[in-house]
């Protein structure tokens, strides 16, 4: 039985490019449900719940919310606000201060430890709450799915820049290197393989931090591609490990962010860095000026208008729609999952698992998903997220009939 | 009277979103006249034709040129050579060799250049021959055109990062810088401002090369932004000024590209270093630790695959084609103009100039597009780069109704 009384949602960390089709799904079916009273939206997440910054989101127009759920970054706001005991319990007593019975938070493990504590409060207080966490994360790091909404979409704007980056490169032969986000996990990384149509197209290269390759060999790599390809394009995880399983650039950057993370992007140091290294010591090594260029892929990769991956926009809005659904069946609590139906044409499953489950800890590329020399995908990988990513553009070259001297 | 011979064509310079359709333009064109026996193609601009390094591109199905036509990026290849006296002669015997009698060279001012110094060779020798200058540049510097194909393709992709950067600064506010490509000119930057719905979107302000604003002043403009909306998203060109009219950066990069320019892309120096500027001095006059990022677009703008203008796509087609048409007139020499034909609905007027007035220099933006402050476009720049830059997604968002606490 589900309980009668309002409704909370709110977004929390980095946004995505479909965040807002959760947000968007779980009020549209909350709409559709009378014991739901009222449907609240944070602004900011828990930081602006804790001010008790409510909007009322029923009474926007469902024109309106369309046009928002088809719109990148979070509606709401969003925040990187790290709750402690004590902010959960403030948030529990705001709770029962509006008759909140039904709390949505969409977001990453960190998103799912707030609302695992804030349901073992009010499981501890014996009040009727019914507290869902919806995943989302670019980084595709959560446990307990295969793989989480935002990451097709941000997949996709790194393959579509890699096909891109691919033709200028081949167009202006050099070594290309190419910064993405993902902290800890590699998956957006590995995206950029995904617009290759065989092995003389870049990436040459994939770098993540679920491999710890020292950076002597990373350059004797780029060396062999270089000397096989005459150029080279390289994708480089913002969170590849040094031999001290220290983020390479750890002593270059100063910000940490309030889970205590360090703050890997917005910054181009570590690109400048290892374009530095490879112009000079494999400049020397090979006695030849090398043509060096870094990029930083930075936030477009979470917000890039219109790039989205088809499934992902999809996937986005049922799991947020089924949230509610789960809430509405009497679930007292949960994260929805993602998960693949066996078979050999691609179909999502979705369900749900315990909070704690997703909770707090995240997950990494799977050993299948990575090569024996760790700077590559496997086809297992390409094949796991080609759906997820979706199409992605026709590319036409020429044949090249020489003519003759 | 149009010579019989040959034809060749070529890329040079950074590549664009749509070179291609010039390109494949001017192929299919030529294929339309019987004068014209070889359509060959320069592989890597003239630094291959010097090598006589040509293929035949009459071979190429249609089909295969439609697709290569809607591909990002030179497809032919392309260089960054400065031609020398000795090379042009050069260029020129390798015409005479093949019988080449149509020279189409497609990009920015240096290429114009090297078409120009090509054809007065050929004149002075009395050898017959048609040569074209076919305008590209994401920098729409040229001279003699009211704007320059590539430039409305990088623009609506400058124009959407913005769109997707604003609503992620709106979601986690903050302080964000994105630094864009243009040497000397503010256009692509100033592309920045096509999103903005009203005053309170970013970007809030915007730094061009044209105008040479201290530092101190930069960060007190965003200082007054940050304290208006509680923050601010800024577009800085990657060739903005010191007082002492030398880039800000110059001292911190150290590459120079064949054409004695400064390298500023592909280096996240200058986003950090004002990222870190602003960090410092605002952090300590607002005594709040702020949140600064930056974050350098890279190569993303100029090759990004379906970030499309549709009227720069088009436009892009017929300079291409109107190349070979004027040549098939019988003119001997040229640079393709695009200006705006007189009326208030927007339409482009072509024609064609002597090679010398788009050759060697470049123009910056006019001083009607710069506001007083220099911190910002105007009206009249919006006006005209709309319908260069085209159509940009539609954005949702809500109203925000309060709950009564």
């Amino acid at each position: 039985m589900a309980a009668k009384g309002n409704l909370v949602i709110g977004q929390s960390g980095g946004p995505t490019a479909v965040i807002n089709q959760s947000l968007v799904g779980a009020i549209t079916e909350a709409m559709n449900h009378k014991e739901i009273e009222n449907i609240y939206g944070m602004r900011n997440g828990v930081k602006g719940f804790l001010n008790e910054d409510l909007v009322d989101l029923g009474k926007e127009s469902k024109e309106e919310l369309e046009k928002i759920a088809n719109t990148p970054s979070s509606a709401l706001g969003s925040c990187r606000y790290k709750t402690n005991e004590e902010d959960c319990l403030n948030i529990f007593n705001i709770c029962k201060k509006y008759n909140i019975r039904y709390f949505f938070y969409i977001g990453g493990n960190d998103t799912a430890e707030t609302a695992n504590i804030v349901n073992e409060i009010a499981k501890k207080e014996g009040y009727e709450a019914h507290v869902f966490h919806i995943p989302k994360t670019v980084d595709n790091d959560l446990r307990s799915n295969d793989h989480t909404p935002g990451y097709g979409s941000a997949g996709k704007y790194v393959a579509m820049f890699f096909m891109g980056d691919n033709l200028d490169n081949l167009a202006i032969p050099g070594i290309k290197l190419n910064i993405i986000m993902g902290r800890h996990a590699g998956f957006l990384t590995a995206a950029a393989a995904l617009g290759r149509h065989d092995e003389t197209d870049g990436p040459h290269l994939v770098y993540i931090p679920e491999r710890i390759i020292p950076l002597d060999k990373i350059i004797d790599d780029i060396g062999n591609v270089y000397e096989k390809h005459g150029r080279a394009v390289v994708a480089v995880s913002e969170g590849i490990l040094g031999e001290d399983r220290k983020p390479i650039m750890a002593s270059y950057i100063h910000e940490k962010d309030a889970h205590g993370n360090v703050q890997l992007s917005g910054s181009g140091a570590l690109g400048d860095f290892l374009a530095n290294a490879i112009r000079e010591k494999l400049g020397k090594k090979l006695k030849t000026k090398l043509r060096v260029r870094a990029d930083t892929l930075g936030y477009g990769q979470r917000h890039f208008p219109t790039i989205i991956s088809k499934n992902d926009s999809i996937e986005a809005r049922e799991v947020g729609k089924l949230a509610v659904k789960y809430a509405m069946q009497g679930e007292n609590s949960g994260s929805v999952t993602i998960n693949r139906k066996q078979g050999k044409k691609y179909a999502p499953e979705f369900g749900f698992t315990d909070l704690k489950n997703v909770a707090h800890y995240s997950r990494e590329m799977p050993d299948e998903f990575i090569n024996k020399e760790g700077n590559f995908v496997t086809d297992a990988f390409i094949e796991y997220a080609t759906p997820i990513i979706g199409d992605l553009p026709e590319i036409g070259k020429f044949n090249f009939y020489p003519v003759n001297k």
